[in-house]
């Protein structure tokens, strides 16, 4: 079995001087060991550099960082929004934690100077944010929850998220594939229905969206709003958007 | 606005010795504050027995809860298995927390008895668990990350979850569906593809489950199997199962 990561000494690839002065700058402090951040910057693709079973890469932490993540961003719009149920800081969650942003934070950072990799961004567009939830799990692996909240609060949320701005904008998914529909010609269309929930004899709206006459994708929700979007959500991932 | 629960000194019902001694029993240490335990084990049905306005329920704290949860258990595993990629971690982790899982803990637990609400567990199957997870909310706003986590291991890991056993268990959505099929004399088919995804230039399976001739669920994997899977388990969403 391999040795857990909080537990390696060892480094995956030789330290010098520029790594050492970038990893503190992107952080903010200075790192215990290296080697988790290390970790956190090697791509999948560049795995076989570092062993033959292709498993020194950076998406185990990734899992981790992800949630880790979610966690403290939770915590921030409990405690932002106090008067606010749980389906707003939902939405809010989902509107902050989004690959474009953990993208666009990651390169703000300077994190795509030290990431280990043989793809390029055009190539695989999650490279930079899934790098930065890597480095999240990292900074926890190293120094622990309230060091990692305060790295996302400071770098993540304070730097980049206007939280008032978000509030206004819509979560975008029907949007995004009406207007993928316009560019390429495709004929879209909703269907919504309300039903009653078999489980909890509420109802519920279920909507399928059609492309030409063919189901892309489906979602339910409270409301035939909410059935919509998450149905352009499945719609855009069954599409590969 | 409304003043942030950590902040917050009254408690929303008058404290009996009764209360005070089952919550220590359940949480194993003697809170700092009560009010937010209070709260946690309100559930929406009561809400408006506390305020006009009905926004005095657990339903933030779960919200909280959750995502402490998944953190919690996601590090668990990261540690435990670091042989394992991030795809089992994931799988076991859904295993994990799930809604009958978070039921039966709560039930043994005693959490039933102090949970204030106007249903029974008949007519909402979520209630228990829910309470369980705004319970974890309410530790973690209480006594912060460290006293959770070890709430988490000892109360829950470590007395409920047998892991090496998790492993062997089936994520059974697809055998869920089958069976409700049989039971209800439902034709079901499943029809999968592979296709190469437009965004990562990598094949994924993309899999259509059918009750008769309409389409229930639908959702993509690495294989055939996990697209399987995952349109069982947006079908069992969509038909309330």
């Amino acid at each position: 079995m391999l040795r857990s990561i909080s537990e390696r000494k060892r480094n995956f690839y030789p330290l010098d001087k520029h790594f050492k002065r970038q990893i503190k700058e992107i952080l903010g402090f200075k790192p215990k060991r290296y080697a988790v951040y290390q970790l956190a910057l090697i791509h999948k693709s560049a795995a076989s550099r570092f062993s033959k079973q292709n498993d020194i890469h950076n998406e185990r932490l990734e899992f981790l960082g992800d949630a880790i993540l979610d966690s403290v961003i939770a915590e921030h719009l409990y405690e932002s929004y106090p008067g606010r149920d749980e389906g707003f800081l939902t939405q809010m969650r989902s509107k902050i934690v989004n690959r474009e942003t953990l993208r666009n934070v990651a390169l703000t950072m300077g994190l795509d100077k030290l990431i280990v990799s043989n793809l390029t961004s055009d190539t695989h567009i999650g490279l930079y944010g899934d790098a930065l939830e890597a480095l999240i799990g990292a900074i926890y692996l190293d120094k622990g929850y309230g060091k990692v909240k305060r790295f996302i609060t400071q770098k993540l949320l304070q730097k980049h998220i206007n939280l008032n701005k978000l509030i206004e904008t819509e979560t975008d998914f029907k949007s995004r594939i009406i207007e993928w529909g316009q560019k390429n010609r495709k004929d879209i269309n909703f269907t919504s229905q309300e039903q009653v929930s078999a489980r909890t004899k509420k109802p519920v709206f279920v909507s399928h969206l059609l492309v030409f006459d063919e189901i892309v994708g489906m979602g339910m929700g409270k409301s035939k709003k909410e059935a919509e979007q998450n149905a352009s959500k499945q719609a855009i991932q069954m599409l590969g958007l």
